[in-house]
């Protein structure tokens, strides 16, 4: 494809030096962290919301795709041109428009990196609960975008939990304003929360009012070991089931427990079947019985240790364990696929015993480590991407990960989304009828197709 | 309208003895909490989904309108039949499903009563926040399509919040299945969150999983007298500011606080200027840490006085004031209009005081108490219905406090909904573009329109 030349002249006296055509800048805009990669035939910066209306409606005229673009972190081709057209890069629309600490509000422009806008936030006394590992190079209307999560999400929610309005530009060029700035409304149709997680393919984000949370004073972490999945699992519940919902509740499998010990160097037990991370925030004085709670609640039947880290080094010290992981995977095989499933949280050990089926019958290492507190585990399958035969067979173990999450009641992705990698397994995932009306609510936002084609929906 | 006969035949089969047509059996399900009224042509009691979804069949071939009703316990119009046709209660559809503590879900048909769901979730220690005064006699199903929301909503959310996956059928007769019963998702769009407070203009809910939360074990109050509104709502900000979030923090403007001592007989000293009531809940022992953190944060300019109330008795006290109130509004007029308009916190100041303008403008008392933690006030304007100039003048006013209400980046209800009472406010409300978006959702669910004709959109 390339641009009509009417286009091109609009776009490009509209965008200025915000309108880049050459292939080498291009490039830049043509890959996420999926690794898949297409050329955008155009990329434009905005810096207000009127360019923005403006490129769609002229997109539009043209049937051009229009893809909204972050920073590209997202692991699912969610934000790859694949059918060409403009690449729309929100990096410098990063403003923080406002902070209002008795509101617990903040406005933002889409292009502010996650990480800035927390920066900003401290001296306030607050934060923006979701946490995704990449907040230090991903922006706010990404996360909103994806639904991004991450470990604070089992007490705080993930990014749908945690905005209150959005300003968004259909794919018919028209500016809405879904919601207000209030934390609670029952006025008419809830579409902000309906544009949270919709992957760009039904309006781009221009601005959000998000929902801040008071930060907690202090934090304390548990290292909970057990001598398997089935005994930790059972933990998982009881942590759940009980007052004092922790800030963070993360799993490790045997595995991942292994790698993070001999090749991570953590200093974890031999005995180790699986770990819990278990944290625990709010006021330093409150915090000890907190974690007195969660201690009760950890302890029970197969339980190997238990370790309170009295301080911050203690504390970063079990986190190292969890760090230590994700580098190590590749010693496994340089190839990796990592899904992020979600199942009901007393279904974690069906869904852990039944991936280690998997590894052994396709004969893949499988690695699972994660969010237990919402049952949202990552499970890493790692291969050699060169080998075309063992590349087959670790898809078809992926598919068969994601029909075992199904038939436990979970879904696809807790926090990932669906982008391109998951796209075809929707009709598994969602009922036809549902799916229908997805693609009529597409149809009813995008009229003709142009937002971010080829994402989310199957063809 | 009468139904057609055919039509009549074939539900009359279907539903048997739950087909109602006589008009003494009818005129039941003619009105609700608004005291408006219309007669449905037939009501019909479903006990399955598959009833339901024949139903929405055969009326959609007839251009029947169907109208879902809980207990009519709702205050906006939105489950009269106006239009006429059929009325589908829930109130055979009550069984509670499954409660799965581990999983903090419980699964429910749409007609169980939010008290017996309550009672039935006591024993496991968990509890589901929305927390309507009417829990006693209004239906999760009701619930959930007014998103209703009550003084808990503060700290726990309100029902959109507390929702985790709904199958329901919708105005085409298509069953759908809405999200997933995890706590996390980012797969496809948010249907689900979508049907919350659509007020059963899209789809009739027959099963929610319900995200559950455990009960604290103690809960405490504190009693804040200021000297004005102003430094009242300065304290709700602090309040709101800090991190002990606390589980209700209640209002009451100078004349909400005179009438609940002058008629209601409460204790309150006479140079309350308002009042706010603040609890905390949580572990027995962390209750003193969050008490004192609440106490330090309501502390400030124009604080009169500041109680606290140690023990279960000293605490029904505090809230005698608040309940001595409802009754006592009728002493000044007998007539009610009672709208719950949400503003930022920041804002209730402003809208207070604005509110006050306007009573002594329509020199008509005007009473304002509500959800302060949320800016969710109740504005309860008091006039003579049987005044034909007087209920002019109270619908003139109440107009100009949705106007202020709007202005102050608020929007028209917090948790009641818009039903008919405010549906010709949502343009003044919505921007043009974001309500012509909602009435092309509600084609997509409901093609004919079939389904609550009348509610929520303007006409
Ligand atoms: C090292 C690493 C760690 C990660 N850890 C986590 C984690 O813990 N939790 C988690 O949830 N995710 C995680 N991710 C995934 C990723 O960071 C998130 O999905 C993030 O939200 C993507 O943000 P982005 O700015 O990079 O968006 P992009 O990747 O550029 O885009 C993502 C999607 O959002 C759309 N989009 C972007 N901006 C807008 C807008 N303004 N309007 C409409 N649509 C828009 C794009 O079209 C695309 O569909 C991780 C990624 C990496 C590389
Ligand atoms: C004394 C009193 C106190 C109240 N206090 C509060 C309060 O504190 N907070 C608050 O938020 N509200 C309050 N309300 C309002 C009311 O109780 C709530 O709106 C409640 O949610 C309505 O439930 P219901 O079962 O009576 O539903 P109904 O009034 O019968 O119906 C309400 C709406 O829901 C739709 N509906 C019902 N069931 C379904 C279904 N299964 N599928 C689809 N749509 C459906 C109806 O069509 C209608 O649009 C109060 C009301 C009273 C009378």
């Amino acid at each position: 494809m390339t641009l009509p030349a009417t286009l091109q002249h609009e776009l490009s006296d509209l965008f200025g030096d915000g309108w880049l055509i050459s292939p080498s800048e291009r490039v830049a805009y043509a890959f996420d962290n999926s690794r898949r990669e297409a050329l955008p035939d155009a990329v434009a910066l905005p810096t207000t919301r009127a360019q923005v209306q403006a490129l769609v409606r002229a997109c539009r005229a043209h049937r051009v795709p229009v893809v909204a673009r972050g920073r590209g972190t997202n692991t699912t081709g969610a934000s790859v041109p694949v059918d060409g057209g403009i690449v729309v890069s929100f990096e410098r629309m990063d403003r923080i428009l406002a902070v209002r600490p008795g509101d617990r509000c903040a406005v933002v422009e889409p292009g502010v990196l996650n990480g800035d806008l927390q920066a900003a936030l401290r001296p306030h006394g607050l934060f923006w609960p979701p946490d995704p590992t990449s907040a230090a190079f991903s922006t706010v209307g990404g996360n909103l975008a994806c639904n991004a999560g991450g470990p604070r999400a089992v007490k705080y929610g993930a990014s749908r939990d945690n905005v209150l309005a959005l300003t968004a530009v259909t794919g018919s060029g028209e500016l809405i304003i879904c919601g207000t700035a209030t934390t609670k409304g029952s006025t008419g149709y809830d579409l902000h929360r309906l544009l949270v997680g919709s992957e760009g393919t039904l309006a781009l984000i221009v601005e959000a009012s998000l929902r801040l949370t008071p930060t907690p004073m202090a934090r304390r972490a548990l290292r909970a070991i057990y001598r398997d999945v089935s005994s930790a699992a059972q933990a998982v519940a009881r942590l759940m089931a009980q007052p004092v919902t922790p800030s963070m509740l993360e799993f490790m499998d045997a595995d991942a427990v292994r790698l993070a010990r001999d090749v991570g160097g953590a200093d974890l037990p031999h005995d180790a079947g699986a770990l819990l991370m278990i944290e625990a925030d709010g006021d330093e004085e409150l915090l000890p019985y907190a974690i007195e709670a969660l201690m009760a609640a950890a302890e029970g039947d197969g339980l190997v240790s238990l370790d309170d880290a009295a301080d911050d080094a203690a504390r970063e010290k079990l986190w190292a364990a969890r760090k230590a992981l994700s580098p190590s995977l590749r010693t496994l095989a340089p190839g990796k696929i990592n899904e992020d499933v979600v199942v009901p949280v007393s279904r974690i050990p069906h869904l852990v015993d039944g991936v280690q089926a998997l590894s052994r019958e396709f004969a893949l290492p499988i690695v699972c480590f994660g969010h237990a507190g919402n049952g949202n585990l990552h499970v890493n399958l790692m291969y050699h991407p060169n080998d075309v035969e063992q590349s087959a067979r670790a898809h078809a173990a992926m598919a068969r990960v994601f029909a075992l999450t199904l038939s436990l009641g979970g879904t696809l992705s807790g926090e990932h989304g669906i982008g391109l990698a998951k796209r075809d397994f929707m009709p598994q995932a969602v009922s036809a009828p549902t799916l229908a009306l997805m693609r009529q609510v597409k149809q009813v936002f995008d009229p003709d197709g142009i937002l971010n084609p080829g994402k989310l929906l199957p063809p």
